[in-house]
């Protein structure tokens, strides 16, 4: 057996306060917008049929058990309860999490809290300007607001992060380079004019100009790369080459290869196990061997992508740790690597590299 | 031991009724187009090997029996007996056959009764233009034909299909919409001015007019996606999202990942096991656990893509069957799925959502 | 036990002479261009875990040990033995050498004699234009002393090359077709003017005017991959088609299922086993697997892409013997293929293949 150590689950969100119905648990399963088609379930899914193998026993039932018997149990313990029990029993020792998800969402510290683990924070760049924005009159109350939000955020937070929605990889990959100051004064009073009502950050120049404050910061910034081919990227990561600032590719299934490639390509870039892992359940072992094949052991990271759901965070930890024993231990068994590589793999992937990257023995 | 009941082909072709040489059996085993390279044969390929293994038996010889001596002992039985055989022997209930491909193929009836199966129909969009052309003389006499040959065949037949060579794909990549009746007027004029002797659909706005007239009808719409990214159809699947028809991805290996991907975020999107598995042969179960990674258990489909020879169309399914019993046993022991989840899969991914998209028990 | 002949390594370069550190050794492990991540080794990584592996028990150590000790024990044997002794254990019985690549490593003739094998040149297009560039005072001389080189090259070598990095794919993307007698002499007076000192051919009329010169000649042409979807070269497959120039692919993960396909569609064109198999170690035999679809038996060729230091090639060769062993006999144990027809096919790939593409007897 590989042993490894608790886990750091470098990207999830925090998870819902409220009780939940079968219906609205379902809803929250798989990424999907809308319902599930007639006729078919969203528990007709690898991650749903991942949660009834792995989730009942942490709550006192058989594994795949029927999911309205899990909801009534789930209910039965109340949502504290059952996240708390969920997430103690996923073996996770920190979370970095993502606060830039809507919804009521538990914090970082109450995340904490109820998985007895640590906690950090990571940023959303967008969620900055958009708030930014939201108290600002003028472009340039706007802009100095940012600064002073990207620097109080670097004083707190481990990483800055970037969703794969606001369209910035495209952005990036028509023009890596930072904006200069008068593209991005443009940039802010034409996005100020025609935002009535909050709308989200989804102009070119300046996701570029949130990215490039981000690496300045010095901080790690995780790039979610949705389903996109991760090569769009290519010239932002030869752009900030060399400047100490630490790129981590979030998801990235089916395109996960080139993600890895890019990590191996590029030093200081990594790569994510991420939330594919639950997503495709018992097929967790073949996705994350194909990540293996080309990531430096060094430059591969674990997350759960957990989002809302407790049992999402569990089933990415599970998944996870089962998938990594089997993958090392059939390579120790077939004699291609040995144990003690094994292990120490198993650690740096699990922990080692995130505490590294992220600085987190420094953070305490 | 995964038990499947009797399988629903979703997507075939006739059969030939005349009697094939080696060569002549050679040429029909791939998709290639021209003949094998000097110094190679077409037999010394996954799809040849599986024809190979699983076809001999049927016809009472040893498998994996030397191409000369399988090709004699079926011109002893005569091409009707062969099908007979190879039809009867692989396990499928129903077939869907696509009509449009060229040749002198048996129908639908005639395959039914070959293979003591029900058979439905599928009708090409391509097919009926340009029949409609050829029985047209001018522009609104071809549209009103069409129309009609549209209205007619929705009444028949259980879903349209439209080839991947027609180029509809790059058309929907550049524009989704359904085109206005003043450009389908012009687009059709210029197709019939131009086309002496018969020629193919390959203009966009009239590929777009037969893919929205396919969706106006309800009927689902089968979607060749040949080796190309499914990517290009996301603006259509968008488009069509809540209208009501569902669209069937066919094919898509090396981009199978992709295809399920699109039927876990469309509840209108179903995904194909399809002719990659006659092809890839005894990479079967590794393909199709690829595609059991993403696609909702309720969005997946079984066809063989058989086309010419009947030894396709039982390939498809023997593989088929062993794939499945394969992954999802596989499954079951490793527990990550529960015996009972893995056999009302398998009757899903058979023939239950077949059965259920094309509404065949309607049909009778 | 799957019995394969000697292998045909179809593509490598030549090894180092110097005795190396273990800096300078761990650079050279990988494809990277960089020195490793802070706190990372690029042992640690497939490549590195695979030389550990596989060469120790070569030089009569334990596998798996130390960087450090492996380092010291060459140190002890000298760079000469220790070629010797990695080539001679790999069981290769002839090479295609790449002589195109920089730095002081040795030729054809001298790796054979260090291996105990036979050696064949495979000369780069681009290194003959940059030499026929170096020797020329105009354009009239410069296409001249090329046409010349060309010429002489296909009377000696077995093979031209042309390296992804040239940007040739990229330039037939654009335009498949030979370039005319006018554009290609404009071309090489834009390029020689501009050439301070000896820059590499970048112009994509040049690259054109290089490819088609080779296709000329009749020799098989290697065409470098890269990372790049295969995908871009499908104009110029088809320009070549039934000309009766061979094509080779190198290289192409993670797009070898691309690759493969494009071997499958198009008589003249060959996939490559490649460097992928040296470089995902323990992950080998299942991307042999993934190739093995739809690539034709007949079309598939192994190749160690080894470069300066022997262990790759070493290590190129012993990972695809097991590899190959492995994914065969594993589809013999199932019953999916005979042991016959997998030692048949071990045996075309490892180098009967290669003996018939390059016509090595007819070489001697």
């Amino acid at each position: 057996m590989i042993e490894t150590p608790p886990l750091v689950d470098q990207h999830c969100h925090g998870v819902l306060r409220t009780e939940l119905g079968l219906a609205t648990f379902e809803a929250r399963l798989t990424g999907a917008a809308g319902p599930p088609a007639a006729g078919t379930t969203f528990f007709d899914t690898q991650a749903g049929f991942a949660v009834r193998r792995w989730c009942p026993p942490l709550l006192g039932l058989e594994p795949h058990c029927a999911p309205a018997r899990y909801l009534a149990r789930r209910r039965e313990l109340g949502p504290a309860e059952t996240g708390r029990l969920l997430l103690r029993g996923s073996g996770v020792g920190a979370y970095l999490v993502d606060t830039g998800a809507p919804g009521d969402l538990t914090g970082a510290k109450e995340l904490a809290r109820a998985g007895e683990a640590q906690a950090f924070e990571v940023v959303r760049l967008e969620s900055l300007a958009e708030r930014a924005a939201d108290g600002s009159g003028t472009v340039a109350a706007f802009l100095a607001g940012l600064g002073g939000a990207v620097h109080h955020a670097a004083a707190s937070a481990v990483a800055f992060g970037c969703g794969a929605g606001t369209g910035y990889a495209r952005a990036l990959a028509d023009d890596p380079s930072p904006p200069g100051p008068g593209e991005v004064r443009g940039a802010a009073g034409r996005w100020l004019a025609g935002r009535a009502g909050g709308g989200p950050v989804r102009d070119p120049v300046l996701l570029r100009h949130l990215l490039w404050s981000a690496v300045s910061s010095g901080l790690p910034v995780q790039l979610h790369t949705g389903a996109r081919e991760p090569g769009e990227l290519t010239g932002f990561v030869r752009a900030t080459e060399g400047l100490g600032t630490q790129l981590v590719l979030l998801g990235g299934y089916p395109h996960h290869r080139h993600a890895a490639g890019l990590a191996a390509a590029y030093p200081h870039v990594h790569a994510d196990l991420g939330p594919a892992l639950a997503a495709t359940g018992a097929r967790a072992a073949a996705v994350l061997a194909e990540l293996l094949e080309l990531a430096p052991f060094g430059k591969l990271l674990f997350s759960s992508g957990g989002r809302q759901l407790p049992e999402l965070h569990a089933v990415g930890a599970l998944v996870f740790r089962e998938a990594l024993g089997r993958v090392l231990g059939g390579w120790v068994a077939d004699g291609a690597w040995s144990w003690r590589d094994a292990d120490r793999v198993a650690a740096m992937v699990a922990a080692g590299n995130a505490r590294r990257v992220y600085r987190l023995d420094e953070r305490g």
